[in-house]
């Protein structure tokens, strides 16, 4: 069995929109793709790096002054007794430890594909963190844990974005997603038109999050939907349509938030 | 025939190395490799904007005035009667209008092959950008042209860079391609291992601007060379070893400079 640690929100930890990392959500995409069963551990962020340590999950990247960053996604699988950190070297992992899946990196794209995880926040996903940030900080109740709220606010000033600020930033979202719709086909609703890969896990995991942000019965998410010709609705369905392969009920996913 | 309108330097106009346009050398890689003749149309920097207009190039960028920005590469093909600008455009153009040669954007990777080629600036080429133009506005005599480097210092003050801080930006741009080796096999000298894309014209662009710095006698070039099992020399040499396809000796090809 797979435990995906990963931050939790104020939603149920028996729901697994109660993540909201876009990194945590492409792992969650390829889990589901490949039919791969797995439970959660949810925990905050102050807890990142003592549970990745304890476990042995290596950092990520490195802080200013040098020292490791530890970040969710990690896993441990019990099966291997493997811990992998990153969300495009866990699944590279799941494509080599279970190569009757469906493979997410195919080989001869690898190099292309890292690159694209690399650059949606350049091109994408950075327009939206002041708007995720502005709304998730706000809201009453608050979709975050106070202790999440809490680490956030350490980490510096919260957006105070004005209204046409706010409107800004949405519609360089918008027309960054249109830059990659352009540049897809008609012929599936993947990046790579029939064929699924890591791209979408990419792309899934920025909707994952903002549709954490703005449930499905708000007119935010309506209007993404239908953006580009509704191209990331049928994306979301084709995610949707699969069995889920969450499992509850362990001590991790019953946690009190 | 296919005119490639490219910004000259000091070197011969008959040598298609008077160019240093990483991006006009992704359009010059993609040439060869489909084996489609080509001759060269030289210009200044300050002429780009009055040339691109009089033969109808579209601008490819806006200004931070809002106003159009045109760049190099642009081409003009004789057999259609089409002009073209933007190196990606430029390629994909190719491909479509001469279906039987290699194909550089393969349809399911046209997104990825596209993120690639704006993001390799980014994650790589960026560290060169000072380096660049510290030597070439410091070696005598100047590898540009003085109306050229005229145009350079107008746009702002030129990078003074110590020799730690150029060492540092090397080291940089090691690392960044020594990421990229890392995600690439060695079936081939490409990026999708035996199948050449646009994405090698984007490495090779890069390539072709620093060999145009440091000629093939200098310990740079040849250190960059050796760097991560000499992969990208063999890279060079796919591309070398293909028939020319530069013509020469018509109007353009022979001003003075």
């Amino acid at each position: 069995m797979i435990t995906l640690y990963d931050v939790r929100s104020t939603t149920s930890p028996n729901d697994p929109r109660c993540g909201y990392s876009p990194f945590s959500w492409r792992v969650r995409f390829a889990l589901r793709i490949k039919g791969l069963s797995y439970k959660h551990h949810w925990l905050e962020y102050p807890d990142i790096e003592g549970i990745a340590k304890s476990i042995g999950a290596d950092p990520t990247s490195k802080k200013p002054d040098g020292s490791p960053r530890y970040t969710v996604p990690f896993i441990y699988d019990s099966t291997t007794n493997k811990v992998i950190s990153n969300s495009f070297d866990i699944v590279e992992y799941l494509d080599s430890t279970y190569p009757d899946t469906t493979k997410m990196i195919p080989e001869e794209t690898r190099l292309l594909q890292s690159v694209f995880a690399d650059s949606e926040h350049t091109l994408v996903g950075q327009f939206m963190y002041p708007v995720i940030g502005k709304t998730m900080t706000k809201r009453t109740p608050s979709p975050i844990t106070p202790r999440n709220l809490e680490a956030v606010k350490a980490r510096g000033p919260l957006p105070e974005l004005t209204d046409e600020q706010e409107k800004e930033a949405w519609e360089k979202f918008k027309n960054g997603l249109g830059g990659f719709a352009k540049l897809m086909n008609d012929e599936g609703p993947f990046v790579m038109g029939k064929k699924v890969s890591m791209a979408d896990a990419v792309l899934f995991g920025r909707f994952a999050c903002t549709r954490w942000l703005w449930n499905e019965t708000t007119d935010e998410w309506k209007d993404m939907m239908s953006w580009h010709g509704g191209r990331w609705n049928k994306l979301i369905e084709a995610f949707e349509s699969l069995p889920e392969v969450e499992e509850y009920g362990d001590a991790e996913g019953t946690l009190k938030i």
